[in-house]
């Protein structure tokens, strides 16, 4: 395609004419397509139907002779930590499995550090002056929740397809106001990219005014691929270690994306510290996990290889649907400079960055074609996109013809709305 | 037997002698008992056991078609709601299933009472000077141990055998600094009493200085009969609701001692304001429950009756033991006046007031023969009993065998503490 900004006035309102007839066909097709959310697909949690009739009748004892069924073992089974110990890049004694959820992990963390601080802390972090977290944009929105829910403040922080901008990382964590960072290192959310080698180093050994600083380091897709290539990203436990910060980072991961969305494993990782501390604190909380949910795991999934081959199997189901978005944004908007994209090598989102000021016309357009978004700005702290910019796409529910509806549609709908948003400019520039 | 305190100096010494003589030989059975926490027995366990091959592959839809493996739910399955509403005294929709554990529920409550504060609350209960909660004792060491962990400051009641002393908890709840109170209101943990109809209907009608004022009423055995007789205590919500309080209760209920302790359901009910607040501040933690475990549960129990059924098959086994601890106190201790204890028609516990400032040496007594106990003073807060008197006995989790061993050795600890307390009066009487 032309580049918009190149076209003359009489050409670009002649295909704004012609694009948005072709938008009044599609919505009069009056399809119901959902992107919005990056959930496993029916068939992903197919692939984990066996769990449904595990652990059998009879086998309820971990290999340490302990009943599953009962109360305690609070840290998790040992066999379960060792199963998931190179996902999570620790020993299985610095590792706890918890319940179904990491965002509740994640949550517990942040919720202790607020009513009792974290190892090193001077004070609860609710009672520092205005506690604050570096947020990497674009990022996940139930993140940025949970620090709206609790009034810390978010200091936002671009990505360079590096991971993020460590100069501006380095420069706010000097500040002893900034408790935290969220992470999402590998494949992140949305926008795919793998922290480099030289971000986490920096990440791991960058100068910090609060002595309590945290990185919450949520490890959500570390073997979640969508190529031959098993990323990897440095590992920051070690790395911070090596770097004389030992308790800098909090380590999450789940099986949400892995087993089952709903009746995973979810993971907390840290140094001999902070595991101490964060099981002194859920040791209040309740007597113990469900240690069954763990036996079951472990029973499906058996070891690393294991892992492995059940990830492959999602790749397979992924890939197709990646592809039909990635075909159709390359489609309609190469070459028309008003829209970029990620070419995700993993995870579970694609980032679609529009013309500046026109995701929210782009939420609007395809949802009046049926097809609903993820809302625009939900990538940035409070909701708000500054430059009214950035899309997320959640291809992995849909069926993959319903990718393919909505990916053309979603194409339309950026074209549309640059086109438009360059017409608005030329009015007013005469 | 003969009161202690009515023998002579001659007499109270040769029963110290002999007592003595029966301990040591006890003592020299080298036994390794442990009558410390209220666990289910595998046998009880046993009971469940269908549930670790259930829901069964292909049988993961609710009755609503929601897909049970995958994320959200967020308030749990409706027929879940459905089957437990009886327990809760509650209508399904304002009730929320939550994952394995009550006491997760309950610390969550009261962590986001202190960082959000509750509806009607004017701030966060952390910002307020001196947040109180009441405390009947003795009571539930978990219980204290939540409000230990975040500074609540704990007020102590008494327990009358009909719960607790209203007259004590109304001149408490009038202070404004006074934010709630802990009450396991049926088979009280560890007295066994129920709370009467008179108890409950005053605790839903009195004045609270606190406008934001919860009863944490954690009915934690509710279903949990050793009789034939299934006895109710006044529905709480109901009770509060016509008192024009229909905010002040928060009902916690679970199937750890239904099901299995470590992988069960947990419940919240409450008011349509409360359970709106929950579900507000649980949506910022997780999207959801394990569904999956709210379906096995519904299979496997299917009814009200299932339910049912299946508490009578628990009091088979339990009876027994608590039988034999009884007759084990009985047969040494009455009419000694030595030492009083409950008879309780429900839950999981004993409890024995012994001679003031002997409990600590039962337990001492007890361990150096070999049997384990809840250390003395946990039914207080902070643990500190100030007549150093109670004791809680938990028969449930060791065999038949082993519960008889253990109380008679108790039951003579009791005595010889008791023995050994009045001959030290009589020598500082001299």
């Amino acid at each position: 395609m032309t580049r918009i900004a190149d076209l003359n006035q009489e050409d670009l309102h002649a295909l704004r004419l012609q694009v948005r007839q072709e938008y009044d066909a599609l919505r009069a097709r009056g399809l119901k397509l959902d992107m919005t959310r990056g959930k496993p697909a029916p068939e992903q949690l197919n692939l984990a139907n066996r769990l449904l009739a595990l652990p059998r009748d009879g086998d309820h004892f971990s290999e340490t002779g302990e009943d599953a069924r009962n109360y305690g073992g609070l840290q998790g089974l040992p066999e379960a930590r060792a199963l998931f110990a190179p996902v999570l890049g620790a020993p299985a004694d610095r590792i706890v499995v918890s319940n179904n959820s990491s965002l509740a992990v994640m949550h517990d963390s942040l919720a202790w550090a607020l009513l009792k601080g974290v190892p090193g802390s001077e004070a609860p972090w609710s009672q520092a002056p205005w506690p604050t977290f570096i947020c990497p944009v674009p990022g996940y929105d139930r993140h940025f929740a949970i620090c709206e829910e609790y009034g810390i403040r978010m200091r936002p922080v671009p990505m360079t397809g590096q991971g993020p901008d460590m100069d501006a990382v380095e420069a706010l964590a000097a500040d002893p106001a900034v408790k935290g960072m969220w992470c999402v290192p590998k494949y992140s959310n949305p926008t795919g990219e793998i922290y480099s080698s030289e971000t986490v180093q920096r990440l791991a050994a960058m100068r910090t005014g609060a002595p309590d600083f945290r990185i919450f380091w949520d490890n959500a897709y570390a073997v979640h691929h969508l190529t031959e290539r098993r990323h990897e990203v440095g590992n920051i436990l070690d790395l911070c270690a090596k770097a004389n910060n030992p308790d800098r980072p909090f380590v999450f991961a789940s099986t949400s994306k892995v087993t089952l969305a709903g009746a995973g494993l979810a993971f907390f990782a840290s140094s001999a510290a902070n595991v101490r501390w964060y099981l002194a604190r859920a040791g209040k909380r309740t007597i113990g996990p469900d240690k069954l949910n763990q036996l079951r795991h472990v029973r499906f999934l058996k070891d690393e290889e294991g892992l492995r081959r059940h990830m492959d199997s999602h790749r397979a189901l992924l890939v197709p649907k990646f592809n039909a978005v990635l075909a159709a944004l390359e489609s309609r908007l190469a070459g028309t400079g008003i829209a970029s994209w990620s070419k995700p090598e993993g995870g579970y989102f694609i980032s679609v960055d529009v013309m500046p000021g026109t995701a929210r016309q782009v939420v609007a357009l395809a949802k009046d074609a049926g097809v609903a978004l993820t809302p625009a700005g939900a990538t940035w702290p409070h909701a708000r996109d500054p430059q009214d910019r950035n899309l997320r796409l959640a291809p992995t529910y849909p069926a993959l013809e319903e990718v393919r509806a909505a990916s053309e549609i979603i194409a339309l709908c950026v074209l549309l709305a640059g086109i438009e948003k360059h017409c608005e400019a030329q009015e007013k520039g005469h």
